[in-house]
């Protein structure tokens, strides 16, 4: 009986030559990224916990400042130091400044086939270029940090089998709001989400990126999708090699599988509070808004960039409108600025942020207050995601999300 | 007898013919700004405790959210949103987004001779362009908004007759470091700061607003200088003209007159906790720097950006450095990245943040944490200013700031 790509990924980490959906695996990890989010905490029970503190492999440890960059309080800025002056000590890889943690590993570190975990959820987006990525807490992340090794339970998987093309003025930020509407915001719990088909060649990197990224907003362990010539080609660019390159056999076995023509996506809308909430875009049309927010390591790239400085060139953002834009990465950050595409934001009235995670994560930029709403392009929705609780996120496209920063309303691209 | 320009200026906001040191002038003020540091408080009074609450000329009023851009806590969002709904609500000019409030103010309101309140500390810097501004607390604010008048103790005047130029390598920074270290933080209480003479002719406007800004250090409760063809310049290329244009009488009476060579000032360090505390920077090298800052009202022009950008062009920051790169406004970071400065400081690892307070007021962005040393171009450095209660500020230029910021340590321009 065949085996589908996640089941291939954890049995070449066990070393064993076959693994199915139910097993359990001890796996020896490629790598194990974590950010400022809990990896103070991770190097407190280091010190305080272990009798025979140690770190199996520090060439596998990749240590990413993100989430509140610059500290924006005093305490910020020690659990900080602590992980600076940790990862100088121990000679981990450490990135302060250089853009959200996933859009980092991507540009830096990921590789096809590998084994990945990750201390922040959204490390399923390493799935775009076919490896296994999955976030855990910190307890799992320090016994990783150890040992190099973890245990896995194999996942189901759900196969989306993609056909067509996105229309124009669709993106794949509304391709996985359809898709996560679809099957609920536990529809893939606990299982990897394989993308596959023809519809997927038609699909960039920065696509890919967002789709699997979005995945753990379904409930999934991980997010896949094969590797092809595009891949490699970001691959290459970034002068990374696979690690490894699996496909799901024909005879493999998935829980469930979905077809879904691209041609057949329209802009979407997740609603507050929930990322499932999801309603064609022009069903929330004229809803007041207070904020926007372009960026996140869902959509803060240079093609998301581009899709909002195209929208807003020449126009103005509306008075009554914060309108944050935040690229993922210091090299998007260059990218754009080389583009002209940061230049058209600022002339728009835009605030041009340092890349970090900023509103998506609500905890120091951008934070709205009571009765506020606010439209992203960030990863969540819940209530008191970007601040006060009695505020209101509603999520989207840039497309949509720039759209609306013109208006002062949630609007689509064609309105403006 | 003659009178002064600080005299002049009050009594033709006062009507009156002349004033004179000591007096006290009821003056009509010509423009009233306020910033998201205390404008909150102005409304919650203004709706709280007046029985008859106006604004005599909303003409006058310009408010400008800076210190906390974008907001950084749910507080802070509802104390900006009072102050949005406020401006909105009575026709107040409100930037959002536009930078630090005094180069706001510089680049788009001051007039010479204009008598200007300002309810921050450092509205002094409005002298550079001839113009007497001055900041209050947030009571005297709401009086002076609601009748468009306030009182004034005419203030003496030193005066500082400035000959030469100032050294390559040396800014004005640096002589006015030197200057309050000179007569210290105490030793202008309650007087214009008047700078006069041939030397004035070599400062760009960068230059004098950076002087005029400082004043406040010393205690001073306005700073001068005549406007000359250089400010003229300036206000033209703003699309400006005065509203009058003083000097100060051949027999007007100071209180204190210094001769200042600029060719005898050198690199300068104040050194934690007060501005006063200065020493030559050679004497500073090798203290060990966590952050550096280049930004603020006081340094983060577009002047100020090209000489970090110079040092820094191919080099890169120290690894175990932040470097806090904060354009002062809107038009100094669109000036910057079309001059290529914001690539190379991004190029270098720096952080490139939007035009706002910043480090400088140390409540949200860049926050140092315990036992961490900051070197700055921000106005103060009082104990916790940036950051935990037992952190270390110094201020430095520019051009020391930067060259710290390659080293990991104190250090002048000449050593990188």
């Amino acid at each position: 009986m065949g085996m589908t790509m996640a089941e291939k990924i954890i049995a070449c980490a066990a070393g064993v030559e076959s693994a199915k959906a139910g097993d359990i695996h001890t796996v020896e990890l490629d790598r194990l990224m974590s950010n400022d989010g809990t990896t103070h905490l991770t190097i407190d029970m280091y010190h305080n916990q272990l009798k025979h503190p140690q770190i199996k492999d520090v060439s596998k440890l990749v240590w990413i400042v993100d989430h509140n960059l610059p500290s924006d309080s005093p305490k910020t800025a020690a659990s900080q130091k602590k992980m600076r002056d940790f990862a100088r000590e121990h000679g981990i890889t450490f990135y302060e400044g250089e853009g959200v943690c996933h859009q980092v590993m991507m540009e830096k570190h990921v590789r096809p086939g590998e084994l990945i975990f990750g201390a922040d959820s959204h490390t399923c987006a390493y799935g775009a270029l076919g490896a296994f990525g999955t976030g855990v807490g910190c307890t799992d992340y320090l016994y990783a940090m150890v040992t190099g090794t973890s245990w896995l339970l194999v996942p189901e998987t759900l196969r989306f089998n993609l056909t067509g093309k996105l229309p124009d003025g669709v993106y794949a930020r509304d391709l996985i709001l359809t898709i996560i509407g679809k099957i609920g915001a536990n529809g893939a719990n606990y299982k990897a989400m394989e993308f596959a088909g023809e519809g997927l060649k038609s699909l960039t990197m920065s696509d890919r990126i967002s789709i699997c990224n979005l995945c753990v907003e379904a409930g999934a362990k991980t997010a896949l999708m094969e590797v092809d010539e595009i891949a490699m080609d970001y691959l290459h660019a970034h002068d990374r090699e696979p690690k490894a390159l699996f496909t799901s056999d024909e005879d493999a076995v998935f829980a469930e599988t979905y077809d879904i023509d691209l041609s057949t996506i329209q802009p979407i809308v997740a609603k507050p509070h929930f990322v499932d909430n999801v309603v064609p875009a022009k069903e929330s049309l004229g809803v007041k808004i207070d904020e926007a927010f372009l960026g996140s390591c869902n959509n803060g790239r240079l093609e998301d960039l581009r899709v909002g400085a195209e929208l807003i060139k020449g126009k103005k953002v509306a008075p009554e409108v914060r309108f944050l834009v935040v690229p993922a990465s210091r090299q998007v950050y260059q990218d754009a600025l080389k583009e002209g595409l940061l230049d058209i934001f600022m002339e728009s009235g835009a605030i041009v942020m340092n890349p970090n995670c900023s509103v998506c994560w609500g905890s120091c930029q951008g934070v709205i207050g009571e009765g506020e709403t606010l439209i992203s392009t960030g990863t969540r929705n819940f209530k008191g995601r970007a601040g006060h609780r009695d505020s209101f996120v509603y999520l989207a496209s840039a497309a949509t999300v720039t759209a609306s920063a013109i208006k002062g309303e949630i609007a689509t691209a064609d309105m403006v």
